[in-house]
């Protein structure tokens, strides 16, 4: 060891030497167990993706011939095909929705507009407006809070091993489909895609319940995806679904799921995303085809988010880089600044919402009425001008999406896309997008983001002019690239996504440089805005890789107790104890045999076993070991994991006297093949298996073998820096805290 | 347990009871240590992807300060830019060597055929066909053995942990660029997608040497990437370069990279090949717009296949869906008999490859020259047709691409593409391909899988006439996919690499239909064309998921021995006498201190670092612990690992009697947090950390702690299925081998 080894070395190597047991004792994880879950606060548990593999279930493995084995691989294909279907028709449902709704209310304010009754026009625009945020809030706020925001945050935490009751229930499926709807048609600057995203992981949670025993909705098919690892997948899958269908553009959706959405990814799960986004892609289609015969009121046709470059003939030479870059480091700029400001109101808003529900929908009707000011009263502020001579295209035109707007103005004369109309409506777009998210109702990221940075984009290329080869709409397509590398931070999935959108391969070298660049520059200054979202709800995220200081920290450093055991054959009342005065999901077995003077640890049994066990009340009245009669009187499904937050609870169990003094044999149901971690083990190699295997419990043994057989038992919340730094305060000042360079001065100035 | 468990049970409960060390000696491991790399069998070994976290090393992270991680940071995305660039240099070169020989070829022969000197044409054309395979098939064979064939397979065992010498060094690198030049030049069907990805892979790897002493190539900033992790990287990268620069698709590159080729995946190190590829992208596009202006020969312009789909028009309809599903299921049932085959003929070119050189050169001549016959001869079979009356396009087309080539037919008439000629064309390229892979030189499959996919597709197409909407180009695209799909196995990145490749992205939802059929239907028949010629090779491949029969195994029951163990202060002589009776990489140190009554597992300790401390020769007069006094001797540069197969080997160091008298404190260069296994823990789940984690020794200690505190060490041979299956020949019968369903019937006909 060096001589300058810092502090916490020293206390390393104490730890050698005396009792880890009462070392470990005086530190109690105190990391916190809620979360904030959309707009309210929720309690959090970890999802078990181990494989449980007791006597019990190899039993059940053992039993499972040809036909089970078909049965699984058919039911998983086929939900993924009804994942597909079901989030297709979600999202034709809600783009048909919010046109019709959207476009009733842009033809009747236009008539009236025509007709010079403005004040009459703001009136219906505004009222109706109020009328559509109010209703999304207030589904919102009552029904299910979990449906408030874009979901993209709880999604990611969920498929990171964070389970919150309501994330994915059902009643958070219908609230985010509705009120994403109103929220989207009422004007509010707020996107859908994330919503999108949220309603596909639910509905693919939903399928992954195993059905539903109250509504009678029970099939034997689906009782093999009662477990995390399975219902894990189906989430990633629904992502990809959400994705694909909110942009049409299937294999981004795949991409997003892998690069932003999942944190475990094998390559047969790649396969059964990119077969759920082709049913959506193909779905959408046909649906569309139906519609493009008229039979869908004022349903549009193409892509949602129309960059008029589909036909642009792209040519650009060297000349065209430096703008390029420039876009890609303003980007970057505004994209970190953005989430800087995102997470500041986030956080401000958290306050508010703590006072109440009725303080979240006061909100939201502020900036519903705030919006429909700025939308309404901003195009007044720009001067009217006579059609340019040479004009390429009708001038006013009318109906349809075009440079020169009538608006307003008298005859002849009308509104034209200039650099001061650009700048007002980028300035809008920034403000009304960070002060629309974090309303009690839906609201994405993704479609502000684009819109934002398309119109920042397309100034900057009126600022260059015809200085450059780039038509103005390229250079929107590129700005709206840049912002949202700033903002989000993804490379391959937004560059596809991009792709899909304009449906323009020849943009691509132009849109990797801008990507590359913006994600660069926002990387130095802070991180990636679900990131920075999911920390401000209080997600404990695992990230992928270590810091620094864990590599000289051990898992004994962290460890924290009371560590409470059970026996192999222990006393139901016990078991009970235990149970009741204890939050813990998982415990070690140790058995003490007659015959060998030290305890050993037979391995790890769950809460949730335990409590199906005391269930059942199949107990013992001497303290013998089971054979394979343990299992007469159990099921596999008495120990399939519950869905949807249905947890049984110890206090809902009754025992009698008689019964809290027999015992249970635990051996059968015990995971007798825990990973376990020896004490001296570095932190930054226990967090590397904890993360890379996916575990929620980590057996601690002790590295010197004549004390007892475990010392502790690590969980998520025992690798959150919050709980390492506060256990090790030498190390918040260490140099090795972060390795990421950041330039804390500039974000120091708000 | 139950009672009807099968009998490697028993021996799992013996196991409990009598002492382990004597039952594991009775098994050695006797899997292959050799691997066919290229055409050559070479000796293989595992790389080191662990941490190492010795004393010596933490006092080593603990002095690099911000500079050292600046130097590291910025030198990873230098080397990502220099690969890029080198890569795509290598392409474009590579492209341009290729089509000037070809085309010098080509215009020599056509005039001579203008000339009607047929004879002479074909003498012209077989010799030089000859003397460029010859060329390719020499330096292949004496120069670097290990550039033969596609490379893919290779680097895909390297990504995977498998390190063989000569792979990916500069030697392999030159044969592999100028040989896969002459071998494409040649005429030959075969590929240079594979080639490029080796190419690629050789530049990322010869950059992560960290320089060169030999050549005086050194600087300091590059020696932190002198270990297997950095490497695997940088490798990955290059791999996805190597696509991106064949096929000119970045994304389609990463993807491809991210799917088939990486067994590790980051989302940091998708952004670094993104970035990889982003170069490559950008700097082809500038060199090509250089011979755009006519500087480079007979350099054409576009991308290298041409579809001829890129200006179409696509529209589709539900009638044309009954017609690609057709072609899925066709494309599916033919890439799985084509991999069938492929396999089978390379069994016999090892086979008659083992007689010697001679034989290997003899092989590709007669192939060679079995090609330019069937390439001159075949449409002289094909009558001569008059020109059509309502020909949109000139005919006879001479000196471009076009459906009417005059060939050798009399005047005003020409050669059309009729069916015939399709089915010919498509068993030729068939068996061609098949035949020309495993030749003693340079040679990818994806170009000839194209070829041959386009060809039956274009023929079905042809069959259904005008039955459906789609082109007869689009269904030589979607004929291209199945076949690729129903070979490679790939999903979301073929289907990029077709759009890439097309420019269309209007085909998408047919290609991932497609893609997806003739996946599902190959799969069924046997596996990824990469994976069988992997295995055909010898490479030992750990795959993601655990064979069903490895939860019915514990680590004892396949962990093998002798173990060799060196204790915390060793003699010189004994770490000399067990480096040279064995030959594994890893030692488990024991502590065996007069405090306590048992020995004490300290760590691992792996064989180059013992080398590394032999050759210092810093020994100690008696057996004493060293504290920091050990560093004083050494540098973090003694333990880089070695670039290119450099091993130290044990046999060149002397040491004379009085030193191996001597000791050395292996404590401080002890890896002290080596993962372990409990002895009974199931084979699955220690498969699944093995995996996960990317380990090359996993130490595995006993359940009961009386006994020695290391059982055994398991590796990658150990979880094969070949000494599985060799342990436990019961196993072979059970129901548990494979989950897969498997027609065996259907390809045991040949």
């Amino acid at each position: 060891m060096s001589e300058d080894a810092p502090p916490f070395q020293t206390q390393d190597h104490d730890s050698l030497t005396i009792p880890l047991l009462s070392h470990q004792q005086r530190s109690i994880n105190s990391t916190s167990q809620v979360a904030i879950v959309g707009a309210n606060v929720c309690p959090i548990e970890s999802l078990d993706y181990e494989i449980v593999e007791n006597d019990f279930f190899k039993q059940d493995w053992r039993a499972r011939g040809k036909v089970q084995i078909f049965q699984y691989i058919f039911m998983k294909w086929l939900l993924c095909f009804l994942i597909g279907g079901f989030v297709s028709l979600a999202g034709f449902f809600n783009n048909l929705a919010v046109e019709n709704i959207a476009g009733v209310k842009f033809v009747i304010t236009s008539n009236m507009m025509l007709a010079q009754r403005y004040w009459m026009a703001f009136l219906v625009f505004s009222l109706s407006n109020l009328a559509l945020t109010l209703f999304a809030a207030i589904i919102t706020a009552f029904i299910s809070p979990a449906a408030a925001g874009s979901g993209i945050p709880e999604v990611k935490a969920y498929l990171n091993g964070v389970d919150a009751p309501g994330i994915l229930s059902i009643r958070t499926l219908i609230v985010k489909i509705v009120g994403s709807i109103a929220a989207v048609s009422s004007s509010l600057l707020v996107g859908k895609a994330g919503p999108m995203v949220h309603t596909g992981s639910c509905i693919a949670a939903l399928f992954g319940q195993g059905g539903s025993r109250r509504y009678g909705l029970t099939w034997k098919w689906l009782r093999f995806f009662k477990n995390d690892r399975d219902r894990r997948d189906l989430v990633t899958c629904g992502s990809a679904a959400g994705i694909a269908a909110a942009f049409r553009a299937p294999v981004g959706g795949v991409l997003f799921a892998l690069e932003e959405m999942a944190s475990w990814w094998r390559s047969a799960l790649l396969w059964r995303a990119f077969f759920t986004t082709a049913v959506v892609a193909i779905i959408l289609r046909a649906l569309i085809d139906v519609c493009l015969s008229g039979k869908c009121g004022l349903f549009g046709k193409g892509g949602l988010i129309m960059f008029d470059v589909y036909s642009a003939n792209v040519s650009y030479h060297l000349a065209d880089v430096p703008p390029v870059l420039a876009l890609g480091v303003i980007g970057g700029i505004l994209g970190s600044f953005y989430n800087f400001l995102l997470v500041k109101i986030l956080k401000v808003y958290n306050l508010v919402n703590e006072k109440g529900t009725f303080y979240k929908i006061f909100i939201a009707c502020t900036i519903s009425i705030f919006t429909s000011c700025l939308l309404f009263g901003l195009p007044w502020l720009v001067s009217c001008q006579s059609c340019p001579s040479d004009a390429s295209e009708d001038c006013p035109t009318i109906g349809r999406s075009g440079n020169y707007k009538k608006f307003q103005c008298p005859p002849a004369r009308i509104l034209t896309l200039q650099l001061s109309t650009m700048l007002i409506f980028f300035v809008t777009c920034f403000i009304l997008s960070i002060f629309s998210y974090g309303i009690v109702a839906p609201a994405g990221l993704f479609v502000p983001v684009i819109v934002t940075g398309a119109s920042y984009g397309r100034f900057i290329g009126m600022l260059i002019g015809s200085w450059g080869n780039l038509s103005h709409g390229l250079y929107a397509v590129l700005g709206a690239a840049s912002f949202l590398g700033g903002s989000m931070r993804m490379t391959v999935s937004l560059c596809v996504i991009i792709l899909e959108l304009t449906n323009n391969l020849l943009l691509l070298p132009l849109i990797m440089v801008v990507l590359l660049v913006s994600k660069t520059v926002a990387d130095a200054f802070n991180g990636n805005v679900y990131d920075l979202i999911m920390k401000v709800k209080g997600f404990p995220y695992l990230e992928t890789h270590a810091e620094p200081y864990m590599r000289q920290l051990t898992v004994a450093d962290v460890v924290s107790g009371p560590l409470q055991l059970c026996h192999g054959i222990e006393k139901v009342g016990n078991i009970v104890h235990i149970l009741k005065t204890t939050m813990h999901h998982g415990f070690p077995v140790i058995d003490e045999s007659p015959h060998s003077e030290s305890p050993v640890l037979y391995g790890l049994i769950l809460r949730a076993h335990l409590i199906a066990l005391l269930k059942k009340k199949a107990f013992l009245c001497t303290p013998v070991q089971l054979g394979a009669d343990a299992f007469r009187h159990f099921s596999s499904d008495d120990f399939a994991k519950k869905g949807l937050g249905n947890v049984d609870k110890i206090e809902d169990i009754e025992l009698t006297d008689e019964e809290m003094e027999m015992f249970l044999d635990l051996h059968p149901f015990t995971n007798a093949s825990p990973y376990t971690v020896v004490d001296t083990m570095s932190l930054a190699k226990a967090l590397i298996l904890f993360r890379e295997v996916g575990l929620r419990h980590l057996l601690v043994i002790p590295k010197i073998s004549s004390r007892a057989p475990v010392v502790g038992i690590l969980t998520r919340h025992d690798f959150m820096p919050e709980h390492i730094l506060g256990l090790h305060p030498s190390l918040v000042r260490s140099r090795w805290k972060r390795l990421r360079f950041q330039f804390p001065l500039l974000l120091k100035i708000f």
